[in-house]
């Protein structure tokens, strides 16, 4: 890892829980979070968050499907920031449906918004680690990435890809020194949406049977520490009483 | 199965050889091959020589990425030709690329043609096979749906995301009567393209060591065949002397 | 495929339905069925049952988890009938128990008879095959090879290890032209023991809920006849209404 | 986990650099190492070693087959040295043999060393941690427990099995507060063997191309960490050079 005091944590998507828990802490170790979503105001409450931590973070109105947008922000934090060290990608959200009424426009959002946004991403931090002969690279997955489903079909197939695009990577970069890895996240997060709309399931977290965010962050910043001669590719993540 | 003399087998991607092969296998059987491609002009030969054989097909001039055209596709089959009782979803080439010089307008464009095409196809049909109680959806696969590899994240994406479909489908569907079932093929088909590109490969095919489309075929119609209480949902083919 | 008159297919626990449809499905090709199991009077009915519908077949006494025993069958098989063209290995039953109370003698046991006897008689057939440089070995696998669950750490642990076992000889064999393959089978069989243990499951015979034995030994004749250049190394068989 | 001071760590094992660098690690956190080899004589070293850094050992002689003494190994720590907070098994060699020429006596020995040692370990500490409602149970796996492989039958097969166990203890015991896991190592770790076996692996240590044994139990010690709201259950370690 790098020890200048420059060095940039990339989160894409920080607009959930877990994103935002990764860049807290990524924060605390003295990285400079760069954390996007579509609309910047919105991550005001995370930047000021880190801040009052005592570290550092920068916000970035980001649309992660837009290849310019993407490129632009890739080169601002490269130029303004630091050395990108770590990127995580955070992005992907399931509206379940039957296949027969699944709509092209969805089935197509989802992948562009879990996937495509995530391969945009990742090829161009990729661009800059591998001149560098370091960096690391995170994608967070899902058990739908494993397993197609009844009613998953969209979500499942932007998972899977995601999956994909994350082991071509770590085969192709893993010798250029990229470490690349794939979290798959199964089980209920601890998040507002939960908690609004699974009550049931909401409730379990009396028991620890609702992953906790930073709990998942530590994770993430664990894989990002491994030392080359022993990466994790892939490792899972559930609540103890979870079925799986 | 159905045993009415007007039943049609769509084979969406009947350009190359596996695809000619499966339409003529169903048309052996008295199924009306439905074939599509792009262009019609270039179906032609493959209608001709389905004829020729004693058999029923049509030509249908359809470009599988695009919404309207499925939807009409299968509308004009269903109105003009008959149920469809077996679809064949086989479109999907790979252009290798290191991730670093991937461009967005290929890496989309593969995932449009491999997987997103095959949710269009497999949704219009699945519509009308679900109002019977019965039909087969069948995707071509391959090894790239099951593993990522270097300079393949493109197309191992797609291939994932066309498993995770067949997957999700099989298990929303299969209880309503239809069966889907994906065919991993792994391993080089006895093409032109091999045959001019692949010369050293294409050599083994003495030796039986290149997949013959009429013997993939075969597997199709196996698969067609199977009675509902003993389903297969995913099988590989490769050569004996392939290493896997 | 041999051709001449007194090929064997030998079924390695032909004494329940499935093993026992088997035998007939290739008796009825003009396979010479070699059956057995540990005692050969239970094996008598279904020798004569073949031989009533036209086929040739012998019973052999014979204990699957004894080396001796299994080198003399295949002795004797090979001198006495003919050469062995396919191996059908399908032992294998499951009795759950949490794993605080599996016992060793059970573990070992259930381990022997599902792999390890499926050891014995893949090397003993391979050691004859590979001098013909032809030849079909096929395991018959379960859901349980494919993924642990709670109270089968036994049945799964043996099944895992059949099925690393059929991969690591199709790797080693196929390129010398040993067919081995894989069937998963998921879900429950048409046996008595299911009818009697398994009422509510055993009803849903009338909607084809669980697989016909004669259904599932099609599948093996099916893959003794796939021609070389398009091999199939594991498929599942499972009813249209199983939850996978 | 467990604050008292006299908590036990067993490993199962602890006569390779792997085995030995865990007990070390757990050691360092004021665990008591339980180190364990069929020789006590040659686990001295490894418990001086320990004991010179500040922490506490002791070398159990047990024979990881033999029920009678992993039952007895079990009781005299929990009676003598403290509860056993976390398990770790850690046994299997790999003898490859063409499948042609294995031997039923090696393919049973591989069997019961790496496996079926795994499952009496298991089996007795889960016993006494459900009693407690905790604890963490870890098994050693490796690239042949995901994947048979030519001349690799016995180990494969083994190791297999070892990963449905993991796999099945996890889904019993998980709820009732044991985290199990498997961790699968893949590639050639810093030891005599490969030093003194495959000098050209061996100096790919120059690069980090090989596992350093007291990187793989970092990640033993951070599986025992994780809060039970965020489990793993699988992770991968190789070097960043290796082909996978």
């Amino acid at each position: 890892m790098e020890t200048s005091n420059n060095k940039a944590a990339l989160v894409i998507g920080a607009g959930d829980a877990t994103g935002g828990a990764i860049a807290r802490r990524f924060a605390r170790e003295g990285y400079i979070a760069c954390v996007t979503r579509r609309s910047a105001d919105k991550l005001q409450p995370l930047v000021e968050a880190i801040r009052a931590e005592g570290g550092q973070a920068q916000g970035f109105a980001s649309d992660a499907r837009k290849e310019d947008d993407v490129i632009k922000l890739v080169d601002d934090i490269e130029r303004d920031v630091g050395p990108i060290e770590v990127m995580v990608f955070n992005i992907g959200a399931n509206v379940p449906s039957s296949i027969l009424e699944e709509t092209a426009r969805k089935y197509f959002k989802i992948w562009e918004m879990a996937c495509f946004s995530g391969f945009l991403a990742g090829r161009e931090v990729a661009k800059r680690m591998v001149t560098r002969g370091r960096g690391t690279i995170l994608f967070t997955g899902a058990t739908a990435g494993m397993r197609g489903a009844a009613n998953f079909a969209a979500f499942a197939g932007a998972k899977h890809a995601l999956r994909a695009l994350a082991q071509s990577m770590a085969r192709e970069l893993g010798p250029r020194g990229i470490h690349v890895a794939h979290v798959v996240v199964d089980g209920a997060i601890d998040t507002a949406f939960i908690r609004e709309n699974f009550p049931e399931r909401y409730a379990l977290k009396d028991q620890d049977g609702i992953l906790n965010p930073e709990h998942i962050a530590e994770n993430y910043w664990y894989l990002h520490t491994q030392p080359r001669d022993a990466w994790t590719h892939e490792l899972d993540l559930r609540p103890w009483i979870e079925r799986w």
